[in-house]
């Protein structure tokens, strides 16, 4: 039984004077922070606090890459051609890894955001682009993505590492995919419930389904979500209920560097 | 005599389908390309084929960064607080970097653009920004500026290489300050006399002033604009004059890589 | 037979300091400006200063409207939620509206951009949120689309006046829809063969199809490109093949104002 | 002695995502709304809902115009051109005015905000563009902006109706002028202190200076700021202090419309 898990949560989501206000709470909590890298959010002066910030608690840096689109937060699928996508993406991670040298550590894993994350899990064309990124900027980055992903896939027959990713506050479908968000209780909100749930995937590898049956799934990351006060609230829940049952919070890449 | 010079102009100017379109033709001139870093112009593709060309025409790369100002091209001063300057100026090499890493090489130098290049010519505030950004990121870097601006002189403090830079294509003062372009004559654009200019100042290292003196004048580089197809030719113009003159056309950086 | 015909080009889409700077010159020889209105291209500047030129060559202004990615040019497809898009619509006709009143004209049409242009061809929901747009901010706009696309058909059931468009340098397939671009053909680049094409358009109502066959096509007013100095003239070449056979260029909207 | 005050908040100030989530409450309490215009903050669908929920309210809709400079949230000083500056603003109001006249209202007044305002307040240029702008644009618009300020002098120099903004919130010098917020007590922050200091310029027209004086300071409108969830129950103390004095908030518009 594996006593310790990795928790990841998106940060620095804020753009200049906005923020969501939460990246100091969340980072007592997560071992691995999902760094928003001026595309869907993240100006150089938040990334630069929030790298810091990162440092400052022990926790990993990951570059948190998303479609270029301030507006609608990266979450709107746009059709970049592959090419331009892999600039984007290298240029994301470059410039968050140069605050990363700055403060003494480096990105060690990427992950996709938002519409990127969805699209690349789906579309091999898109997923490809995310891998070349990472095959030409620094192949030693871990790709952080769903089990089971076309980018998981594709990361892995180009020899990247892959990280499988849990979301304990979403519903599964049998076949281990996301009930889609229009699905009546696609969204686990008892703060409770989602508790249970990460113990239970950690101890367990197990996960409830939406219509109440148990699929297995190994994940090598658990995502909590940070952007709001309530998300705060739940992360705590998860952090207490995990060290009720004596598991640690680390990340995979704590050991090595 | 100094048998050789530094050329650098600025390329890499457009953003995505915009473009000056004459970056080919001077990079066959230049030694030095002013690349520019996403903020006053450069997308991450754009960013990214300046810097291949760069490489493939042996050009050495420096970082020409801005205030963040697509819209005004950074020509428009922008008040930035200082903290938040160094983090772009840090976040545009990185970018920047990123890219001339995968291409092979590396970043030699830094040069402000536009209203960030003369306000850092007589501003304590913005140069020191400037300085504080190349210290931080790598202080490696070379910085090219005028000879005695602030930026000059606060980088020399802070033990930074700088390499002086003269315009060809400007009138000078009898002080070795640039004439205000709404002075008449403060652009040169008779093509045979910028190269003749050019000649003088790399032989003798004098320069003949608005007003028909002559001052001294010991530059490091020479800045030829090329972002219009008149900038082009005179550039060429330039580039036979010195071949005719037994004068080679080389970056301070060429022999140290 | 109907002896004028009405061309229309995409003016102003320049931002800042880029231009393609043609518009001077195409504004000499089309009945309609498409006018960027700052999602794909246009800064407040950029147009004003098209608003202004188009007053004064006496041509109708259109709404050149598209999705709000300026560094692809709007030619990226952007998965907008519906609400969003119409929102973005009504925001860019109203921005170049107001300028239209500083000038004491009006906006006449509307013409969606780039990959709206094509999405809105073939897809309801975009195509519908194009209309909604219109509905919402003013039902005199007529909307310039392609004959039998799904723009078409909702505009026309919401009561909206259509423009039907033709391309003079597209070669067409036997469905009346455009050749795909990378089909062999697809574009026509011979200035002669254009301007026969745009005779023939107006005099018989016919194209050519790509296979060499013949279909009917009856345009409300065929589109010149206008961003490169080739397609300056190939514009001319067209203006003079229908004055030499007798059709006067005019808007649909010039006899109304 | 006048019995009503005209109370104004920035609203509106979110962009895609971001928003300071506090709007809904201010519109319980103001009378007009400075409603952001995409150029400091505001996406086309937060200026579209701004304005929708202000008409629910009643409250008066203000043009609230700035520096394009999304990253800087317009509190950073932006040279532009004053030719750019007028454009810029007749853009902001033209598109806000788009949305005012789908939801059955109209803009009313221009306030400039943050860099913008303290410039204009000092500087003729950039005054004197703020008011070549409302002039191009409707020169029955109201500027509401600091008594004595430049721009106060120049719009009514230029014949437009001015409105004399106080603010409750920040420490007066001697002069009129607002302390600065570097001056240690600039800043009033005791709700029962803000609500009383109100409550007497509406009655008296008179304010406490920061050394302890009085001076008279007639204000057509006060500003409540609105961006913090402190600031809304101050706005809800500065309402119930008012309501006990018998002081009823409207807008100076709110009879004329």
């Amino acid at each position: 039984v594996d006593r310790s898990v990795d928790l990841n949560s998106d940060l620095g989501e804020g753009y200049g004077r906005w923020s969501f206000g939460t990246d100091e709470q969340i980072l007592q909590i997560v071992s691995s922070a999902n760094v928003a890298c001026g595309a869907h959010a993240g100006d150089p002066t938040t990334i630069r606090a929030t790298v810091v910030a990162a440092v400052a608690t022990g926790t990993t840096i990951g570059a948190h890459v998303g479609y270029p689109d301030l507006q609608g937060f990266g979450r709107r699928f746009l059709d970049m051609p592959p090419a331009e996508l892999v600039d984007s993406i290298v240029h994301q991670t470059a410039g968050l890894a140069g605050f990363a040298r700055l403060a003494g550590t480096s990105v060690r894993y990427l992950k996709p955001h938002g519409a990127l994350y969805n699209r690349a899990a789906v579309d091999d064309v898109h997923a490809a682009a995310v891998v070349r990124a990472v095959v030409e900027y620094d192949d030693q980055l871990a790709v952080l993505c769903q089990p089971g992903s076309r980018l998981d896939r594709l990361a892995s027959e180009a020899g990247l590492r892959t990280l499988a990713e849990a979301f304990a506050d979403r519903a599964y479908l049998r076949d281990g995919t996301l009930a889609p968000r229009s699905m009546p209780g696609a969204m686990v909100t008892d703060p409770q419930l989602v508790a249970s749930r990460v113990v239970r995937l950690v101890l367990d590898q197990q996960v409830e389904t939406i219509d109440g049956g148990t699929i297995e799934l190994s994940a090598d990351s658990i995502c909590l979500h940070g952007d709001t006060l309530g998300a705060v609230a739940l992360a705590a829940h998860v952090s207490a209920a995990l060290a009720a049952a004596g598991i640690a919070v680390g990340s995979p890449f704590a050991a090595v560097e």
